[in-house]
């Protein structure tokens, strides 16, 4: 395994090795951008093979993180995030031959067309090239965004965070194994291997070395990121996600709907962190859905008009239709039909998922065509919010952003395409 | 017309008016956004009729720039670029009914697929937001990127140099009454009206306010814009282009396409700046060609190869390989073969167009795939890089970036996407 870098090593020296591997990752993507499926599949069969070898290697290693975590007092969430036990590291290996599994997107034909000169136009998914991805305390990232950006046909520099690096190293010298078997380049999946900070910064400047940058972690990460970075970003800031609940809205599937959309996990992006209803239908949908809730152990918040409704709703304040919880905590809302819910949508929303309950089909098509975020759904749970539930395959995170990955960004995500155009001697008149 | 901005207001007064036009841009974006098509192209066509009946006084406008280019000491070219008159003003309104014929891309369905749980998922295109255009002198760039960003449903503000301002502001005056004929916000096309340099500065800190920046014109605008943007930039620094005749290359097709590939436009990004040459075929192929160009008037550099194939070639230099003439000349270079010649284009070209000439099926599949430039082609001219040729109609311009955009940009290159789920009441399980 890479140990060009050492812990604390001195500015400049730390600045050349940081670009070195740029370099490196630079020539590793232009061998993997014509690599055979075959090869890149075997690379990832290869490390989930060697990740099953080594579970109590790769236990030895988090433990030491763990132990350092606890001596740092991170919290128990956090703690939690950070372990692998031996199931965990078998989800991972799995994780990896799913997406061996996965079609190849490199060399696909998006679009090709003929013109009348007889030229054939084939629009092609080719690699994006280098992909910089800078996350947290989670090791299994150091797995799904290095076997991802692999199949894409991408070098990747990984950057964990200093409380899972002994992990992060375990598991990447597992996929750098996998790929020696393969016959492919080491430098396709590198990991910068020091929990210096300054490792950030120099990752989010060097433009020419990173195409883009992937943050996975908490808020002020992603907001570090989108300031600094001199490159494209695939991110979200917030999933503060709405259910709007129209005066048309069937009331066992508003119920069901809700309920699922705020508890079946309260810590993922995709999960309702504000419930709209219009005021016409309030007092036949609310009351049940405040109930299930509360019974679930969810603090419900909620204006004037929701807090008559059940003498168990918090009064919310003006910052609650601004806050992401994350946790077993509603906001709820009273509107006055479709133009209120959308206008609040847009003015509090975070632009990731948004959902409409209705049976009257006019609505919905409005909700659809004008809330303007990556996901809107129709009678669906917002915690459907997920490359996986949209067949699309395992995803590197899901992007709020307008500019060529929107909403979950899987291994098409991944791509950048190019033009091929064959003719027969054509030359262009005039 | 807008006058909000004198030629040279106070700092502070500028810097909020150009913020006052982000937010109005911003605005008519959120409008623009779900307008039917019909509305679009009204406005698109009214401004055509506009420019008709205005001959005479965008023909004034453009003189009192003339006559400030002349007096500054423009070049011939420069001029030329700037001039108007009748036939050029037709063409520039046939150009916007032209867009208007294009179809809608906001609402298009890109994809669309079911799930085991009934799930629908549809990709659907949607406007991108707020562009910024900087362009030069060419005053027809105010009509074809405001008629383009329109079309795509986004707001634009145009920023054109300060020689075409009179003309750009006729222009502009034509594009506002065609959004007022239809009813929509004339701020969703909105020209700088000042020729304040700072203007470009402060376009390219508006991350908040302009989501995607587009300049058009030399090299030194583009270099400035890819260094300051503070958001994501569709363009090319250089059509650095090569035709590549390969040793199975058919001599007549190769001397067309030589031929034509450099000569029919040489100040076009997609025109041929070197030609590679099998060596093997070298005595075959090149005197004819550099006969060709050579009395067509063009200047033919080459390796001591070439120079002993025709006297009147002059010994190319270093530099040359990495010279985007834009001119009647031309650099050619002998290689042996399909790696050496992908190798040349990798180290020395611009990532734009490249093309093979040879009638050996592998050898063009090998350049197709291994040549990493936006278009590449197999026995076409370089002359074809162009959204019309393409068939995807008019082009903002053509962007060798590998986001979002590659090769032409078109009106669908102006979109973004988002996700729409169709449900009939779907909960995640677990």
């Amino acid at each position: 395994m890479a140990t060009a870098l050492q812990d604390h090593p001195a500015p400049n020296q730390f600045a050349d090795s940081m670009n070195a591997m740029g370099r490196r990752a630079r020539a590793a993507a232009a061998i993997l951008a014509t690599v055979p499926r075959i090869l890149k599949d075997e690379a990832l069969e290869a490390a989930a093979r060697t990740m099953r070898g080594r579970v109590p290697a790769i236990i030895a290693a988090n433990r030491e993180d763990l132990a350092a975590g606890e001596a740092k007092g991170l919290t128990r969430a956090m703690l939690d995030r950070l372990t692998l036990d031996a199931q965990r590291i078998e989800g991972i290996a799995a994780s990896l031959e799913a997406i061996a599994e996965l079609g190849d997107p490199v060399g696909q034909e998006i679009a090709r067309w003929q013109r009348p000169n007889g030229l054939d136009i084939a629009r092609v998914r080719t690699p994006l090239g280098v992909v910089g991805v800078i996350y947290e305390s989670r090791p299994n990232v150091t797995a799904d965004a290095g076997g991802l950006c692999l199949k894409a046909g991408n070098a990747v520099i990984l950057r964990g965070g200093s409380e899972c690096l002994h992990s992060a190293r375990a598991i990447h010298a597992c996929l750098a194994e996998g790929l020696e078997t393969a016959g492919l380049p080491v430098d396709a999946i590198q990991l910068v291997p020091t929990a210096d900070r300054a490792a950030v910064g120099h990752m989010l400047a060097m433009a020419e070395h990173i195409d883009v940058i992937v943050p996975r972690g908490g808020r002020s990460l992603i907001e570090r990121v989108q300031a600094e970075a001199r490159m494209p970003v695939f991110a979200h800031l917030d999933g503060l996600c709405h259910v709007y609940l129209h005066a048309a809205a069937e009331p066992a599937m508003a119920r069901a709907i809700a309920v699922n959309a705020k508890m079946r996990r309260t810590g993922i992006c995709g999960a309702m962190e504000t419930l709209l209803c219009d005021s016409a239908v309030a007092q036949t949908l609310l009351p049940p859905i405040i109930d299930d809730l509360v019974t679930a152990g969810c603090e419900v918040r909620g204006d004037p008009g929701v807090r008559a409704l059940d003498s168990r709703v918090v009064a919310a304040e003006e910052a609650d239709w601004r806050t992401e919880y994350l946790d077993a905590i509603l906001a709820i809302k009273l509107v006055d039909g479709l133009e209120q819910a959308i206008a609040h949508i847009e003015a509090y929303g975070s632009h990731h998922t948004d959902s409409i309950v209705t049976a009257d089909e006019t609505a919905a098509a409005a909700f659809l065509e004008r809330v303007d975020s990556a996901i809107v759904m129709h009678n669906a749970s917002t915690q459907f919010a997920d490359g996986g539930e949209f067949g699309m395959g395992a995803e590197i995170g899901i992007s709020t952003g307008r500019m060529h990955a929107r909403g979950p960004v899987g291994v098409e995500q991944l791509t950048s395409f190019k033009y091929v155009v064959r003719g027969t001697g054509q030359t262009r008149p005039g």
